[in-house]
């Protein structure tokens, strides 16, 4: 029988201990976490990725501030945004949109994001920490896959782990995060992309499959293994969706019931949980402003 | 037939494209490169690395500087030593020690090279650059391997290609390296490490082997495929030889013979090159103070 591992649960957990902390936490003339999510033109699917983070947010009590630059600013414009959040004490984490129009380059303006402040783990400092091991932010999407694995008892230990895609925002920090040691950690891990000729022969011993390839449908029996656990990671980050609006994982969920062992729907499996850490870490980034203390 | 592939002629085609560089740039009254060596205690297996480097140095014109600290000092002695290299205008590169005194964390050390003197790609930034596919050093060691496939007129696109180790200096540098886009990359990469169960079955489709697990004969003709190429990292990075100086690769060489398609020897294989890419880089960086524009 195959498992779909739905998002909301997990996102729960997520959210409830993020929660327990703003309580415990909380005082009297204390500011409340803050948000800032900076984007450039006007991308109707990264709209859609952020009304659950403002829904999410203001569950938690977090203040979120949406920053639309129009498309045409200029990359330095970005620039001047973050680093007036990087010196607001107000505020706990910087977003920026992974789309931006073109001729902007992500990296090179997440890379002015305080290391301290970059709750997606954007800055490619964060993510030469996450290779290497070391404490700091790793992107939200990459904890949302381990979460499923830790909500269902699954260890990563030894076991063969697949990344489908090599993105430097999706599948490299999450391959990255499961060389990790720990029992969280600790996977031998193959990274497969666009030029692995026959995915299935990459995809034939994987114990689990976390698939960032943002192509509907790839995934089904006919070329991942039985047995294997399979988390979606898809579109749960929504690209354009043709403006139909509607978000397709990479996962053949049809093809693969009876199949794998488990399935993360989408929508509704990564995609929540993913928006559950980002807010999570917000809330871990507005702690250590209270507490002190180091990176996570 | 098992090719031996020595290290010297692809450590001569990089070195003679170095000297190359520096005959046309060296002027009058102009400061040769200078590349910075910082240690601390007395590791001998250390010195014996810096033997090449420094001979290699002085065959180019390179001004070779080894800093060394007593044992005892402190991580921000070593520090102090890079930030005053950093606003050096006659020093080009970096290096610092991988093995220093209990106590002292190398990366946390590193963090503080100015990213355009970090010759072997030690700040995690510069890992961060490598893992986001942007510009920025990378570690001579991963570069090395890479040569060798590139002397022998080998692409790595749509190959299956397996790192042993998972080191943040070594092992996952290289997978990174061979993530990236181009002939030159392009493969599907997997990083199988002590916790990996069954090194064979990782090994089981691998066109290429980069072995960097410093485990002398780890790697024999029960668990490399046949028609292999191994690429041996081994301990071409001296740790501690026990004292016995005699430097052992990963590949055991005679097992492998007449089973591997190619095997590189440990000494003689990955190591002069590695000492070769570590000067080019810092010719590079040296060009780059002369001449301007980006990082490599």
């Amino acid at each position: 029988m195959t498992e779909l591992w739905p998002g909301r649960p997990v996102a729960e957990r997520i959210l409830s201990e993020a929660r327990k902390r703003i309580s415990q936490l909380s005082g009297s003339g204390r500011d409340p976490p803050g948000l800032v999510s900076i984007a450039a033109g006007s991308d109707p699917a990264f709209e859609a990725y952020r009304r659950p983070q403002r829904r999410g947010a203001q569950d938690l009590g977090i203040r979120y501030f949406p920053v639309n630059l129009p498309a045409e600013s200029s990359a330095s414009a970005l620039v001047t945004e973050i680093r007036r959040a990087n010196v607001d004490p107000s505020m706990d984490g910087i977003l920026v949109a992974h789309s931006l129009p073109p001729g902007m380059d992500f990296q090179e303006i997440a890379r002015h994001i305080a290391p301290e402040k970059d709750v997606d783990g954007s800055n490619p400092l964060s993510l030469g920490l996450l290779a290497a091991g070391r404490p700091g932010y790793v992107p939200a999407v990459a904890l949302a896959t381990r979460s499923f694995l830790e909500y269902h008892g699954i260890s990563t230990r030894g076991k063969t782990l697949v990344v489908v895609g090599r993105s430097s925002t999706v599948g490299i920090p999450t391959a990255l995060l499961y060389l990790l040691r720990g029992a969280s950690g600790d996977a031998t891990v193959t990274i497969a992309h666009s030029q692995t000729p026959d995915l299935g022969e990459a995809l034939r011993s994987a114990d689990i499959v976390i698939s960032c390839a943002g192509s509907p449908g790839l995934l089904d029996r006919s070329k991942v293994r039985r047995g294997s656990i399979v988390l979606d990671v898809g579109v749960s980050i929504p690209k354009m969706t043709g403006g139909s609006g509607v978000l397709r994982g990479d996962a053949d969920v049809s093809s693969l019931d009876g199949w794998a062992a488990a399935v993360t729907p989408v929508p509704g499996g990564v995609g929540p949980v993913t928006v559950a850490h980002l807010l999570a870490s917000t809330v871990s980034s507005w702690a250590r402003r209270i507490e002190g203390g180091a990176l996570p």
